[in-house]
């Protein structure tokens, strides 16, 4: 039975799990691209980052414009990251809840210039903004194969 | 010249454009999982979903639960959708605001349900959600060789 054949007879049921802390983690560390989003105006506003996970917090690079504005507003952003297998129609998603500031201090900005992360848009305006992680849920969708399927088939 | 010597030496510079409102319907046609964002006690929820482009609006297919929830709160949403060729340090992102309302009405949802879009997580109490463009803003990231930097060389 070729995959496809399985997948239209209903072989293989996706099956949701959820993430703990630690696979989170370690699936935010091989991703780049992630998302933040904040409140302005009352509306939720998405952006995109590359990023990287320093000691725990999530931190990433921008020249100075809309990303930073919110910063003097308010604090609390949101920030997720997925990817997805799409001919597999699996993948997995972290969702974190978190509080956001720019990095201003010397010896910390010399850490993070140090690191593997660069905006992917240089400027010799950049910024530096850390999200220490207060909430964070993840989610994956695998391709099981269904024995109860089998047994009725 | 090796294209990491290149990207060493600055030759290829990050040139970041404005997209058209019909280049962010092309690529937003091309692209399958995207992040709604929504407001909710505050602050701003982040959320993947599955998305197919139908007459100008984004449409998804969800099962019953916090994806609906900020639907009976706020129909303003955020949607995000982003492509990135990591190696190349290039990709897109388009950013839009509307107003997302759950399609009840059985001719909408027979034509819904004949699309290319299900929900991978398969659920009869699936739900089907239709933003409709206010405002839809595209930027990409292209590595563009720099004839500026070849003179100086």
């Amino acid at each position: 039975m070729s995959p496809e054949t399985a997948q239209m007879s209903g072989l293989y049921e996706p099956q949701l799990t959820t993430l703990t802390r630690e696979e989170c983690l370690d699936l935010l560390s091989g991703a780049v691209v992630g998302r933040i989003g904040y409140v302005a105006d009352g509306r939720a506003i998405i952006i995109p980052v590359n990023f990287a996970l320093l000691d725990g917090d999530i931190v990433f690079c921008t020249a100075k414009g809309s990303k930073l504005s919110w910063l003097s507003l308010r604090g609390r952003v949101a920030f997720e990251a997925d990817e997805s297998r799409l001919a597999d129609h699996e993948g997995w998603s972290v969702l974190i809840q978190g509080v956001a500031r720019e990095v201003t201090d010397p010896e910390e900005l010399a850490v993070l210039r140090r690191g593997p992360l660069h905006s992917w848009l240089r400027s010799s305006h950049e910024h530096w903004v850390r999200i220490s992680i207060e909430a964070m849920s993840g989610r994956a969708l695998h391709r099981a194969q269904s024995t109860d399927r089998i047994t009725r088939a």
